[in-house]
Protein backbone atom coordinates (compact mmCIF):
# COMPACT_ATOMS: atom_id res chain seq x y z
CA UNK A 1 0.00 0.00 0.00
CA UNK A 2 1.13 3.53 -0.50
CA UNK A 3 1.06 5.77 2.45
CA UNK A 4 1.31 9.66 2.31
CA UNK A 5 3.17 11.01 5.08
CA UNK A 6 3.67 14.52 6.05
CA UNK A 7 6.36 15.29 8.54
CA UNK A 8 7.24 18.73 10.14
CA UNK A 9 10.33 19.34 11.13
CA UNK A 10 10.99 22.66 13.59
CA UNK A 11 13.52 24.45 15.54
CA UNK A 12 13.04 23.15 19.33
CA UNK A 13 11.36 25.78 21.36
CA UNK A 14 13.80 26.72 23.71
CA UNK A 15 15.96 27.78 20.92
CA UNK A 16 16.55 31.28 19.21
CA UNK A 17 15.58 30.29 15.21
CA UNK A 18 17.39 33.66 13.44
CA UNK A 19 15.48 32.96 10.15
CA UNK A 20 11.84 33.40 12.21
CA UNK A 21 13.26 36.22 13.81
CA UNK A 22 14.40 37.53 9.93
CA UNK A 23 11.12 36.74 8.86
CA UNK A 24 9.62 38.60 11.65
CA UNK A 25 11.73 41.49 10.64
CA UNK A 26 10.36 41.65 7.14
CA UNK A 27 6.84 41.59 8.09
CA UNK A 28 6.86 44.15 10.59
CA UNK A 29 8.37 46.50 7.58
CA UNK A 30 5.54 45.37 5.67
CA UNK A 31 3.26 46.93 8.51
CA UNK A 32 1.68 43.80 9.61
CA UNK A 33 2.81 44.83 13.36
CA UNK A 34 -0.03 41.96 14.62
CA UNK A 35 2.58 39.36 14.22
CA UNK A 36 4.40 38.81 17.18
CA UNK A 37 6.59 35.25 16.67
CA UNK A 38 7.63 33.80 13.60
CA UNK A 39 9.45 30.19 13.26
CA UNK A 40 10.46 29.01 10.49
CA UNK A 41 11.10 24.81 10.03
CA UNK A 42 10.61 22.25 7.16
CA UNK A 43 7.76 20.36 5.68
CA UNK A 44 8.52 16.97 4.20
CA UNK A 45 5.76 15.05 2.40
CA UNK A 46 6.78 11.18 1.76
CA UNK A 47 5.51 8.94 -0.50
CA UNK A 48 5.63 5.23 1.23
CA UNK A 49 5.15 1.81 0.13
CA UNK A 50 5.03 -0.52 2.79
CA UNK A 51 2.73 -3.62 4.05
CA UNK A 52 0.62 -1.82 6.83
CA UNK A 53 0.11 1.75 8.35
CA UNK A 54 2.15 0.47 11.47
CA UNK A 55 5.30 -0.46 9.01
CA UNK A 56 5.39 3.12 6.91
CA UNK A 57 5.39 5.01 10.05
CA UNK A 58 8.83 3.02 11.00
CA UNK A 59 10.09 4.36 7.82
CA UNK A 60 9.07 8.03 8.52
CA UNK A 61 10.49 7.91 12.02
CA UNK A 62 13.72 5.92 10.73
CA UNK A 63 14.32 8.81 7.84
CA UNK A 64 13.38 11.54 10.50
CA UNK A 65 16.35 10.35 12.70
CA UNK A 66 18.58 9.41 10.54
CA UNK A 67 18.02 12.41 7.80
CA UNK A 68 15.55 14.66 8.07
CA UNK A 69 16.17 16.03 11.39
CA UNK A 70 18.75 16.89 13.38
CA UNK A 71 17.88 15.90 17.11
CA UNK A 72 20.19 18.54 18.68
CA UNK A 73 18.38 21.33 17.12
CA UNK A 74 15.20 19.89 15.78
CA UNK A 75 11.82 17.84 16.91
CA UNK A 76 9.62 16.15 14.28
CA UNK A 77 6.02 15.11 14.40
CA UNK A 78 4.27 12.24 11.52
CA UNK A 79 1.11 12.52 10.00
CA UNK A 80 -0.21 10.68 8.16
CA UNK A 81 -2.97 11.96 5.21
CA UNK A 82 -5.38 10.13 2.82
CA UNK A 83 -3.70 8.64 -0.15
CA UNK B 1 -6.56 37.60 21.29
CA UNK B 2 -3.49 35.54 20.12
CA UNK B 3 -3.82 33.37 17.40
CA UNK B 4 -1.22 30.42 16.27
CA UNK B 5 -0.91 29.95 12.76
CA UNK B 6 0.11 27.09 10.86
CA UNK B 7 1.51 27.84 6.97
CA UNK B 8 2.95 24.97 4.88
CA UNK B 9 4.58 25.99 1.85
CA UNK B 10 5.17 23.82 -0.96
CA UNK B 11 6.49 23.37 -3.93
CA UNK B 12 3.34 23.43 -7.04
CA UNK B 13 2.60 19.72 -7.92
CA UNK B 14 3.80 19.97 -11.37
CA UNK B 15 7.24 21.73 -10.60
CA UNK B 16 10.33 20.17 -10.13
CA UNK B 17 11.38 19.81 -6.37
CA UNK B 18 15.81 19.33 -6.69
CA UNK B 19 15.83 19.21 -2.94
CA UNK B 20 13.36 15.99 -2.60
CA UNK B 21 15.05 14.51 -5.11
CA UNK B 22 17.86 14.73 -3.35
CA UNK B 23 16.56 13.35 0.06
CA UNK B 24 15.22 10.86 -1.94
CA UNK B 25 18.32 9.80 -3.37
CA UNK B 26 19.52 10.20 0.30
CA UNK B 27 16.90 7.64 1.72
CA UNK B 28 17.92 4.99 -0.82
CA UNK B 29 21.58 5.36 0.36
CA UNK B 30 20.58 4.64 3.54
CA UNK B 31 18.45 1.65 2.15
CA UNK B 32 14.94 2.72 2.62
CA UNK B 33 13.61 1.55 -0.62
CA UNK B 34 10.00 2.28 0.15
CA UNK B 35 10.20 5.78 -0.18
CA UNK B 36 9.00 6.37 -3.42
CA UNK B 37 8.52 10.54 -3.70
CA UNK B 38 9.87 13.50 -1.60
CA UNK B 39 8.92 16.95 -1.47
CA UNK B 40 10.61 19.51 0.44
CA UNK B 41 8.73 22.56 1.76
CA UNK B 42 8.54 24.98 4.62
CA UNK B 43 6.63 25.35 8.05
CA UNK B 44 5.89 28.53 9.03
CA UNK B 45 3.94 28.72 12.84
CA UNK B 46 3.34 32.62 13.05
CA UNK B 47 1.69 34.02 16.05
CA UNK B 48 -0.70 36.45 15.22
CA UNK B 49 -2.98 39.25 17.80
CA UNK B 50 -5.69 40.16 16.18
CA UNK B 51 -9.50 40.66 16.88
CA UNK B 52 -10.84 37.62 15.63
CA UNK B 53 -10.02 35.13 13.66
CA UNK B 54 -10.85 36.41 10.07
CA UNK B 55 -8.44 39.20 10.50
CA UNK B 56 -6.00 37.09 11.89
CA UNK B 57 -6.45 34.88 8.49
CA UNK B 58 -6.23 38.35 6.76
CA UNK B 59 -2.68 38.66 8.07
CA UNK B 60 -1.92 35.20 7.36
CA UNK B 61 -2.50 35.40 4.24
CA UNK B 62 -0.91 38.56 3.32
CA UNK B 63 2.38 37.54 4.58
CA UNK B 64 2.11 34.39 2.37
CA UNK B 65 1.78 36.47 -0.31
CA UNK B 66 4.00 39.22 -0.09
CA UNK B 67 6.64 37.59 1.66
CA UNK B 68 6.73 33.46 2.28
CA UNK B 69 5.82 32.22 -0.48
CA UNK B 70 6.36 32.34 -4.26
CA UNK B 71 3.44 32.16 -6.09
CA UNK B 72 5.66 31.40 -9.27
CA UNK B 73 6.95 27.70 -7.70
CA UNK B 74 5.53 27.76 -4.59
CA UNK B 75 1.59 27.63 -3.08
CA UNK B 76 0.46 28.05 0.46
CA UNK B 77 -1.86 26.36 2.73
CA UNK B 78 -3.12 28.40 6.61
CA UNK B 79 -4.17 26.20 9.09
CA UNK B 80 -5.13 27.91 12.75
CA UNK B 81 -4.45 25.82 15.94
CA UNK B 82 -5.73 25.82 19.50
CA UNK B 83 -3.41 28.41 21.55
Amino acid sequence: MLFQVQIKVMPLKDLLDPQGKAVLGGLHNLGMNGVQDVRVGKHITLQIEAADEAAARTVAEDASKKLLANAVMEYFEIEFVQA
